[in-house]
């Protein structure tokens, strides 16, 4: 059941309005188009019946979890069911950026063919330096897409990732500025919270080497996106790949006027497999609160 | 010591022209924009003296092997030079098409966000069957990436090819239309010849399950381009992703209005890393021919 607006939302939850006596939730991102996002406003209003928020995706950034942990609500989302999709994503916006390829189409299609390409400027993957910011479920599936080259894989985690192959250089935070000297490409799998927002900022991308390139699957917010252009303007980054913009649906147009930019309207999980598997995950988080009394993928700021 | 017109060329080459005495060319593509291919008539007006021709490419298809052949003078390619940067562009087209990755960019750019896209028609590649139609160098290096996914890997060559791993499955030609049936991605990696012009026709293409999608990185006359053209019209192929085209630099502009249709202009080499090679390649032949008589990398057509 859907709610067309926020207000309409608010009437249903009360007292023999269409939500009461609910327990448990199933979200979807498209709902904050009608009713906003799972603020703290939102989330003191939910009755206290609901004891569980299964959020569809695996970022949960629009939900306000330390509200819903105040009010002994549990809220999980879909790890894993979007690794492959949102990787792929990446390793795509990878091989644009190195390769100029996105350029090129609109080269192409402006019926000018490959006029304004420059070869020296376009570099192969293979025996290049790949830099992981957040060695998760994604960037562990992007690190074995460019191990298939192979590139040279090193990533920088608060811990070593546990489970990562030994191909992938754990940097540890007093190194950081190290890996980002040896990398040719940065690409961004954090999770956007408080700590997280502007995290790759213009001191950081002042340390990656000239002509090097940013991928971002993650959130928008996670890079400051003032110093990510101004180091495209002054050439200090060889081009970005976005999937992700802080104000979406609005992109920046100042982003357009970059040819080495490959721009991507959010596509990270949009596939038929991945949209199943999101769906499967979240509506078996429900079914297990529901006949468990607990779903597997609560989101780790309950167990802190 | 390149020359502005044919005419300049074939003064050139006579007695007391600039190019007199001259025993082996290092040849490349974009000559032919001055001189035009070296067909019959031109390898015919060759001196004597000329005993190598160093193509850089891997394509040879400009230059006519069999008069060369006639008059004693040897043809050498850079296989393996640009293996590694043509199968990045293939799996690139075939992210792409799989993704819609390119329409949604183009969508995005036209200010409209993803209000075109359809996730229920964009597919992930893992668990996905590629079928390499050709599995040389450029193949096997595709297949090594789709691998990674995994993808399952099947491919058709007139022989099992060597050196092939476990995993790639072989048909032959009494069960290419078996290959063709399970294949979700037909990748085209065979040279452009009189006997495989127009080799995927009509009567392929159909033979592709619906919604299967075709990836072209070889010569664009190897496809019959009418053919594609009507199954993407009527939805029998679900997308394209072509880097080479029959007439380059013209691109039919049917083409363009295939929003499934990812268009890269002919960039199978473009980098810097492949370019080097290819160069250090084809005049590794020339120097071989001249200090030892022979370069390593005569066309096979000598061979026969």
């Amino acid at each position: 059941m859907v709610s067309p607006s926020r207000a309409d939302f608010f009437a249903g939850l009360q007292p023999g309005g269409k939500y009461d006596g609910i327990v448990g939730i199933y979200r979807h991102n498209i709902s904050a188009d009608h009713i906003g996002i799972y603020d703290k406003e939102l989330v003191s209003k939910l009755p206290d019946t609901v004891k569980w928020i299964a959020h569809n995706g695996a970022g949960y950034d629009q939900i306000d979890v330390a509200a819903c942990k105040e009010r002994g609500i549990f809220v999980s989302n879909t790890p894993g069911a979007v690794d492959d999709a949102t990787a792929t994503t990446a390793l795509y916006l990878l091989i644009s950026s190195l390769r100029l390829f996105a350029q090129a189409e609109q080269t192409l299609r402006a019926g000018k063919w490959k006029s304004a390409h420059k070869p020296g400027a376009a570099h192969d993957l293979t025996g290049r330096t790949l830099a992981i910011l957040g060695l998760g479920g994604i960037g562990q599936r992007l690190a074995e897409f460019a191990h298939a080259f192979p590139m040279r894989v090193v990533y920088h985690n608060r811990r070593p990732a546990a489970g990562a192959p030994a191909w992938c250089e754990y940097f540890p935070a007093e190194r950081l500025d190290e890996m980002l000297a040896q990398a040719d490409v940065l690409s961004v799998h954090v999770p956007l919270k408080a700590e997280t927002e502007g995290l790759v900022d213009e001191k950081m991308i002042r340390k990656l080497k000239k002509g090097a390139v940013i991928v971002n699957t993650a959130r928008g917010k996670v890079i400051d996106e003032a110093a990510l252009i101004r180091a495209l303007e002054d050439g200090h980054l060889g081009g970005v790949g976005l999937d992700v913009y802080p104000n979406e649906p609005e992109v920046n147009p100042r982003l357009l006027e970059f040819p080495n930019a490959t721009l991507l309207p959010h596509m990270g999980t949009e596939t038929c497999d991945s949209q199943k598997k999101m769906e499967v995950r979240a509506l078996t988080n429900l079914r297990d609160y529901l006949t468990k009394g607990k779903g597997a993928d609560i989101v780790p700021e309950h167990r802190q």
